[in-house]
């Protein structure tokens, strides 16, 4: 039924497209081009305006699923020597956004970045047009103001007096992470900029076994060695143990090892767990050790009256990873590292390069922050969060963030006695993330413990990929330590209502039930 | 001028804006949202279409400049709780494109990266619409087939045989290779992956002294260290001296240091030199050396058949950065590395992280590859490079780019014996790269060299601070080892024509004269 709807739509289009959109030599910057560019970008918005339309549509598939090489051959996807027409690229958009996921559908759960703001995006549009980088106030000067604004108010929101202190929009939450273990090295040993690791004792750092895997990649990347990263015990509920982590730090002071970095995480992947933070930041004090607090998925709880308690002590931390683009549903990527000494980026990071960085410009320096980051160029990622934070103010994210919370306790509720479904842990989850089972009738009373959890394990791949195949909606899935595959569902889409809820369920149980 | 046509502008559209645009929660997801986001969208698509066309009108300023303090005051950029109205959000967009860098504009040469290609520009629109990441063929089927297909199209025309190899799309330049120096210390010593630095001897890194600032930047971050960079001497043009990198890799050996990699840059960022590959790469083989070639710049001029010989040995490499935010004009960012040993990105990088790359999907897995880089998420920077492709075809591309080197060429040879202008190195430049002082007649015969010089260094940032307060163009200075400010002119914006060309050397001479 949708491929006949998309079918007609694409047809219709193309003939009325054919008759007005000229040939690409014909657009800017050609003589004259100005009314055939506006014709063609306004095809273009109109393919877009009609997915996004789209895309909020239940009765529209997620996803029309394809196999990576059925996917090659349903399209001439080669790049040639000899152009394409411009109908050729419109109809190249069409095919490209028919085989896309649509992120923006309300039943859409299968990342913890899902939705698509209308402001952001708008905002995105207007990046993309402006077209700069943020390396120097030269080039960007309102993004970089804006970056500044926003870092400070970000700042302010963690509880660093003031707002003081530093940051940097960085693509993604791995690459915070990976800064704040730098900084964290640099603040310890700042002669290992120039000498190296080989300069310095063995360093450990330590993070919750549920921790993001960002954490042993950047280590892995600073010459660090994953081995040197200490996984620490969590309790059921997939929060850090303290005593744990002063166990392990104590131990590795005792082999002459230097411990670091501690990261926390606040909102963990699966889970959804927040480490105590207080009682984490107590044994950061006691050892001195650099604490970070990886609030990539949960940082965003701090814009939530209601919710913000989870992050208790986060004004301890020395770095906070935030990424936007998750809980906040700004568009990918927005990701802020936050740092609570000033000066510590620049001088950890910089190499004077005096063909960016001219130190006899006639504009106060101080906004030429490219020197600080590890990227040379960086993407505007400011322009999307700062103007949906202007469209909503404060309390819109406020309202926004509590919502898709009451809907996972909603989700919580109507499943944990439910027949058929048993929970991952128990308790009221403190994140969007529910983890649990579903049980088909089938295996529902088996005895043997082992071959239940044999068969369990391969439920929850086939209900997903069933999901796929019929398009109807998508949640991730997983297994854990000695937890065999089970559903995280998670919820930061906006577009969600309580009827997507009960939809979910039904459908699990659809595609499920004879297995 | 300038500015009371804008203004006019502005108050046109706010009025227009104010009657149609509803509120915020009128917009999708709201029920019945269609038409209300529709026409907010439509208005956004408005300003950003006037924005273009004025861009690419030489009557317009390349930047209406304000201090950093000015511009703090200009506008309200504060974040507030409360929410701003759909109309401030309009009136937001248009104050930041007022106050933006045109840098689609044809007179500006102040980057790398400059210009906006209308096609990149639709593909970039359609990225954020679509709004998703690169990490799983899950999650992004068409983007991570073009991604894959577009690498292998960039290592076949590198000339590895049928495009065999790996890669990816990194943000920017710098982090595409700091991947290179990651690979290069993992193939030499893959235990470094789990036991860090400590396990291995002292690696020592080469390129050459006008190499970009990234390397040793890497170096820093990756444990090296800055002083395990050793800089190779250039000859007058700025080319890496082969003999000089053989002298240097004996003398660490002798230290019993171990050379483990080889920057070579095709296209420095100041010189637009080209490092004579074939016999670095010679020194690379006989020293058993990773050789990476930093293409960033230089690396598209392989799509030129007229140009390409300037990169004989690319194939040579095991790496090469290649950006084609540069010099084809893609939109910002868009770098690739690209790698010729297979499956060693993943086996560096990867850390089997079970929530996002599960090993019993449905579908082939070897399309999941996010697991190869540094990043978890990654955003969609492929696109628009397919697109523009498409729609130029590799002729379209080499097209632009010979003509960009031929208005440099047009520049040098207006210059090179004009009266007032000195060359900083003799013979034509290899890539766009003009270098030259321009010297007022007030010190032009001045007999004192030493005094002669100090008067010189201030006479680009002067010329530059009045082109930026006039805002009739933008070209980039910077001082090199001992040689004072002097410009670096560089074309990259396929807007340029000859006439922009005589405009620039005529506002040096205004802005410049009195000096």
């Amino acid at each position: 039924m949708y491929m006949e709807n998309q079918k007609d739509t694409n047809d219709r289009t193309c003939t009325h497209t054919s008759q007005n959109v000229s040939s690409l030599a014909d657009l800017l910057p050609a003589m004259d081009g100005d009314t055939k560019t506006m014709t063609f970008l306004q095809e273009v918005v109109d393919i877009l305006m009609a997915y996004i339309v789209e895309s909020f549509d239940r009765e529209t598939k997620v996803i029309d699923f394809h196999y990576p090489n059925e996917l090659l051959q349903m399209n001439n996807w080669e790049l040639q020597d000899e152009p394409a027409t411009l109908d050729d690229i419109l109809i190249s958009c069409r095919a490209t956004l028919k085989y896309a996921i649509k992120t923006a559908h309300p039943r859409y759960f299968n990342q913890l970045s899902t939705g698509l703001d209308m402001v952001g995006l708008a905002a995105d549009w207007l990046t993309s047009t402006a077209n700069t980088n943020m390396f120097t106030y030269e080039v960007a000067p309102v993004f970089v103001l804006l970056e500044y604004v926003s870092l400070k108010k970000m700042r302010e929101i963690i509880g660093w007096q003031d707002g003081r202190g530093d940051g940097i929009f960085s693509p993604g939450g791995a690459i915070s992470n990976m800064y704040a273990m730098l900084l964290a090295r640099f603040k310890m040993f700042p002669e290992v900029k120039e000498k190296g690791m080989s300069s310095v004792p063995r360093l450990v750092a330590f993070t919750s076994e549920h921790s993001h895997f960002s954490i042993k990649k950047g280590a892995a990347a600073l010459g660090i060695g994953t081995e040197s990263v200490i996984c620490i015990k969590v309790d059921e509920s997939g929060k850090m143990i303290p005593a744990d982590l002063e166990r392990r730090i104590v131990e590795a002071k005792q082999k002459g090892f230097v411990p670091f970095f501690v990261s926390a995480t606040a909102g963990t992947t699966v889970y959804g767990a927040f480490d105590p933070l207080i009682a984490i930041s107590d044994v950061c004090k006691k050892y001195n050790v650099w604490m970070h607090v990886d609030g990539a998925w949960g940082g965003s709880l701090l814009m939530s009256r209601r919710h913000r308690w989870k992050l208790d002590g986060v004004d301890r931390a020395n770095s906070v990873t935030w990424n936007p683009h998750k809980m906040m549903s700004v568009p990918l990527q927005c990701s802020a590292l936050l740092v609570r000494e000033e000066g510590l980026m620049q001088n950890c990071n910089q190499m004077h390069a005096c063909y960016l960085f001219q130190q006899d410009k006639h504009y106060d320096l101080s906004y030429d922050t490219g020197d600080k980051a590890l990227q040379c160029g960086r993407h505007v990622d400011i322009f999307k969060l700062w103007l949906m934070w202007r469209a909503k103010g404060t309390i819109g994210f406020e309202a926004q963030i509590d919502k898709c919370l009451e809907l996972s306790e909603y989700l919580y509720n109507k499943i944990k006695d439910r027949e058929g479904y048993e929970m991952v842990f128990d308790g009221k989850p403190q994140h969007t993330n529910v983890c649990f089972w579903y049980l088909p009738p089938g295996i529902r009373y088996m005895e043997d413990k082992e071959e239940r959890k044999k068969h369990l394990h391969k439920v929850a791949p086939v209900i997903k990929a069933r999901m796929m195949e019929y398009g109807t909606t998508m949640v991730s899935y997983q297994p854990q330590g000695d937890k065999v595959n089970f559903f995280r569902m998670v919820i930061s889409n906006p577009a969600a209502t309580f009827e997507d809820i009960d939809f979910l369920i039904e459908e699990i149980e659809r595609l499920g039930q004879d297995l």
